[in-house]
């Protein structure tokens, strides 16, 4: 069974991931796989810092392009500094977004470009892209409503953005799908959230065969 | 003539730079031409930001990748805040080193690949390289004795470097001279100070015919 691998999961605000994550970390604990659940910055303190001077709310003159630049510089920080030391020490890694994030957000809902923003991350990452990434699917409107429905976290800058936004960044993410149609499996989001841990398990499972 | 022209300086320290592009700004001054000199991250607030991120002496552990991200996520905001701006105002920018210091310290003498560097700065610049680019041409060890012999900066992370990896980064901006024979033009940094001014003065002349 192949164990050190690298999982992302992707998909808009509102689609569970979190949950999901949390409840696949658990199980794969209990079937006794080394697992390590991570999101960026998480925690690598220059990863930190880069986030921070993207978020400060002062910057709101900062290029898109610089913008972009900056998620990538943390990721390759977090990536060379956690998810990479984790795989070589023969862990699995579970990542709550990764590339796939910035290419639909930035790379075609921004309209910066899918190749343009792939290229800068593949410097980032040393062109090692995930081995399997988990795209939560679901209507933009579903996934905004559960947001302001739940109030379980504060609403952010993305979630603010124009439902036609979302709209492009679900088409970013469908687009990523066609282009990379081994790595990326789609999971229907829109559903109640045993029967999507349901999916994710079994995809999982047929991954690590 | 052409006058709004975007004209960077490269080379190693100790070359003479800054006091050359000091007087060679009065001169087109007193030609009245309007010209900004400048140099990253040269007062933009974001980009200050992030330079204190790439020099904070905390992050010895930065992966070189991050910081190419880095510094070309700095350069982006300097060029589209500050130089971009200018130009389309008309003014002449010259600009104390730019792409092609990444790319000779870190493409070449680091050994990330001038090709890779390349490709994130074009991504943050948008492909607009400089009309002309004045590399300062010195022996590594007469830069570092004039450094160690005028005590009048500190000495910086970058003097301490081996001389194996100031002659690296000599080589590395031969080499672009190869790859940009029309763009980069050569002055020969070890003659007395007025003769290199005279030197740029001259290139200068004919770039604005």
């Amino acid at each position: 069974m192949k164990r050190n691998l690298f999982i992302t999961f992707e998909g808009p605000e509102g689609a569970g991931k979190t949950t999901v994550i949390q409840k696949i970390a658990e199980r794969l604990a209990q079937e006794n796989i080394d697992v390590l659940p991570t999101r960026e910055p998480g925690g690598i303190e220059i990863a930190e810092k880069i986030r921070a001077v993207i978020l400060d709310p002062a910057h709101t003159a900062m290029d898109e392009r610089t913008e972009a630049l900056l998620y990538a510089a943390a990721r390759s920080q977090h990536y060379f500094e956690k998810v990479r030391p984790a795989l070589d020490a023969g862990k699995m890694v579970i990542c709550d977004r990764f590339i796939d994030s910035s290419l639909a957000y930035q790379g075609y809902a921004r309209g910066i470009g899918v190749d343009e923003v792939l290229a800068i991350n593949e410097f980032a990452i040393g062109k090692k892209l995930p081995d399997v990434t988990i795209l939560f699917d679901l209507a933009p409107e579903v996934g905004l409503a559960r947001i302001y429905a739940h109030g379980n976290r504060e609403v952010n800058r993305l979630d603010v953005e124009s439902l036609a936004f979302h709209e492009k960044v679900r088409e970013g993410y469908l687009q990523l799908v066609e282009r990379y149609p081994t790595r990326i499996k789609v999971v229907n989001a829109d559903q109640n959230v045993e029967q999507v841990i349901e999916d994710v398990w079994s995809l999982l499972c047929d991954t690590m065969q």
